[in-house]
């Protein structure tokens, strides 16, 4: 995959997603010694940067030849997260069918947004691992292709539209941090920014309770590994063994940090202290990362904020803390 | 003021304020049997509609001609809140100094933001009305203008620059509804929408603990009211009694409602667990109207959400309630 690919994307997307703001943050700036701007897919359509990648996987299927399998309107997927919600949106959008397995015990506020854009949902399975194996084989059944949450180029390139904006908003940004779970969005953002411009450096973050990149690199193969529980849910689990997204990773991201637990909370209380702004905690782990840092030289720091699908009986806690 | 002037005020402030998005709600569209969309001022420079109204009056000096009174430096004003805030980014924006006088007393946060930006604080007065008036003695004292947070033609058409852009977005919108503190907004929202599309309704809300223009609008003159505590502070206390925007409300505002603080405090809880979007109280009157209406017949309802610089210590306890 190419910048041409993240091009195409944004033309496809264009008049389905927002172009986010990039937002000067006082509090990270005076944390982290630097100049950070906050790049806030927690205001995207559907709140989380996942629209991005579900709408080009969406719209591409409908330029493909006629007989092409994947030209189909139906469309598979397992997720009762973030991705499941987005390419609900995106089926909604384009007039698509889509078809979700989903664990039978997911939340009931997650499910019910996949059910008001109109996704089937398949709530059988009992865990995500189950619910993943029941969509790839109904999508073997029906002929059609699974879409994966990041394994795909569709879906990384529609991610990668993020770099983009950050670029065009801030031609002299040094460094982007990502949030890393599957990949994708590290893959399409570290792609677009070493295309325009390979001095910027661009650094994932992944919870310390779910460390599979920064496992699998340090092995230089994918490695299973124990997963905790975590605020950065959105983020948690090991990757598909198969997944495109780790040679992406592997070549174009500089490094993975992890970062545990007190400090996510600490990132969604400060977002929301200090720039009245609300982050799930898998949307907030690069914050988390730069609200620690020290660093003796100031650079331009852009932070991608991801998500701000979070509960407020989980949300509330955390600020009387 | 004329539609001329409010195009004016946008060409002035465009480089230095955010356009926000108008984004469709679910959760109120249900509750009130009508489309509904968010104007999100809340995600506005300074966290409120208030940098409108500023960047304009302070761009406006600039082009007054040598020798103008006006056309001095020197700014000043006198608020403990988001207008205060908005003036001192403002000043920063356009090399401009400004003077604030605010109650001793006023939240140490709310004073660390102007000074943030530059402001030169004046935190002497007892009360808000005492610095009022030390403001306006400063003013005169200095020959410079004293700049209200509302009554002030510049304040209502930076103001007014939010209905161009909801009326942009959303040429079918039948009814906006907004906040109502001193006025500016309405003024300038009303002004702008029934020169364009006079068959706009529009609505005022104002806090039940506060309600200066409902009580006016019946007497059909200013009149003192009891002003209550109130979760929306930003709202509540009576206006300047020669305030330019008693005549601009009383021709062009359709209704003015008032919304208890139960209310208040629901909307402000319904935002972030729907919507994930943080409002202060003030920022929240006009959701909480919304949210519980119950109409006959569906139509195109424009919300302003005002602000969002509200506590984590506020914000917290609301939740868990």
């Amino acid at each position: 995959m190419r910048l041409a690919h993240v091009l195409a994307a944004r033309q496809r997307i264009q008049h389905f997603v927002r172009r986010t703001p990039l937002v000067h943050s006082v509090w990270l700036s005076e944390a982290a010694g630097a100049t950070v701007r906050l790049k806030l897919e927690s205001l995207q359509v559907t709140n989380s940067f996942k629209a991005r990648g579900a709408l080009n996987v969406a719209a591409a299927r409908l330029e493909r030849p006629a007989g092409d399998p994947d030209r189909t309107r139906l469309m598979v997927t397992a997720s009762a997260g973030n991705h499941g919600r987005a390419l609900a949106y995106a089926a909604e959008c384009l007039g698509l069918s889509l078809v979700v397995f989903t664990p039978r015990h997911a939340p009931r506020a997650k499910l019910d947004y996949i059910a008001r854009h109109g996704g089937d949902l398949r709530a059988t399975a009992r865990t995500y691992e189950d619910s993943e194996r029941l969509a790839k084989q109904f999508a073997e059944h029906e002929r059609v292709t699974y879409i994966s949450p990041y394994s795909h180029p569709d879906v990384i390139a529609g991610a990668g539209t993020v770099a983009l904006e950050i670029l065009e908003d801030w031609p002299e940004v040094e460094e982007i941090l990502v949030p890393i779970g599957g990949g994708g969005l590290a893959s399409g953002v570290a792609l677009v920014a070493k295309a325009i411009s390979p001095a910027i450096e661009i650094v994932g973050v992944e919870a310390e309770a779910s460390p599979a990149f920064h496992t699998a690199l340090a092995a230089g193969r994918i490695v299973e590994v124990e997963v905790k529980p975590t605020l950065a849910d959105g983020l948690a689990g090991n990757m598909d063994p198969d997944t495109i997204t780790f040679d992406y990773v592997q070549r174009l991201v500089d490094r993975v940090e992890v970062v545990p637990e007190d400090a996510i909370e600490e990132a969604i209380r400060g977002l929301l202290a200090h720039e009245h702004l609300v982050a799930e905690g898998a949307g907030a782990v690069a914050v988390a990362s730069v609200a620690r840092m020290v660093r003796r030289e100031p650079r331009n720091i852009a932070v991608v904020v991801t998500g701000s699908n979070i509960d407020s009986a989980t949300l509330a806690p955390l600020l009387t803390r």
